[in-house]
């Protein structure tokens, strides 16, 4: 049995959805940010780093998000989410889960967490400024670059697409118009009718 | 053959040292950044992204720097850079390489690259002065939570281990003291005088 803590509108979305797709056991703890309770002392002692995911397993601890996807799709192969046996296709999926890690949902960070890189009110206004246009960028990246239709890596859909629907939610609240981008919007309406989807998002919701 | 696209002092270096550590088969291309050349036509004809580092295979390119790491690790097995029959240690790995991409990178590329984020200069001063504490912050939290020693993931070494040096390099000039890091500063001393480290850093210095 894992245990899986999570908040609402949050990339734990994803791995969340993956764990429906891999039909794994799991326990869902919902850790509420307005309260603070992701630095309260029986969160840290579980994720030190007080963030959401985290994923308990009888083995320990584990966090971040492509890391966590990687895990649910080796550990539930006949689930089919990823190209085990391939090394290249399968780091061309953590390339694309990389970048929405460490570019998208940063370039998005910016809106909401700029004190974790500025101190003045100013400054994170600025940044708060700047944030359609450097998301933007990003999306548009994917739409023209990245994305291979109609799942992220073609045919097959893998972990790499509930990790894009996830950060999709976020379009509109980051000024970014889901209309300039087609094929992501088709993937996003897609994506919202998986069974799997709309339960995990039943469950974050209830 | 592989073709490495590299700039020095950039996190290319983590994998410049893993494909050394594989012995893998690779032409080493510069890629000058005080003249642009990431942005160049021809190289953004192999990186849309106009970053470092990237991997050019008989099957394509890969991009980002811990999907290129397992994927070192995955195609070199007999090399022994990863726990590749043991989804949990491998992802304790993974969380590992995208804490370094998405937390520690990102709080080092706001000293010189807060362009990417805000416009103003006054807001790009305000990241710039942050920076030692939020870089720092990111060191203390690896060397006290996550660096289990003498290598990164413990008794063996794996592909986190030149990536950690790599971003160990620019503490520094981030205005850390590597001195309130004994496990880590221990640990960059000891990569110093691997011969691989030691052919990559000639080789990029060159």
């Amino acid at each position: 049995m894992l245990d899986f803590y999570y908040a609402p509108d949050t990339c734990a979305l994803a791995s969340h959805i993956a764990l429906e797709d891999a039909d794994a056991d799991f326990r869902l703890h919902r850790i509420d940010f307005g309260k603070g309770e992701q630095r309260s002392p029986d969160y840290l002692a579980v994720n030190p780093k007080g963030r959401v995911p985290a994923l308990v397993t009888e083995r320990g601890i584990l966090t971040e998000t492509p890391a966590m996807l990687a895990y649910v799709a080796q550990s539930y192969p006949a689930a089919g989410l990823a190209p085990l046996d391939d090394p290249f296709a399968f780091a061309q999926l953590q390339a694309f889960n990389s970048y929405l890690c460490s570019t998208l949902h940063v370039a998005h960070a910016h809106r909401m967490r700029g004190h974790r890189w500025v101190d003045e009110p100013e400054a994170i206004a600025a940044m708060q400024r700047k944030v359609p246009e450097a998301v933007g960028a990003c999306w548009a990246y994917i739409e023209e670059q990245a994305f291979a239709g109609p799942f992220v890596m073609g045919a097959h859909y893998t972990v790499a697409d509930p990790y894009l629907f996830t950060l999709a939610q976020w379009m509109e609240g980051d000024g970014v118009d889901p209309s300039h981008f087609p094929k992501l919007s088709a993937h996003r309406d897609m994506m919202g009718q998986r069974p799997t989807v709309q339960k995990a998002l039943r469950a974050e919701q209830a």
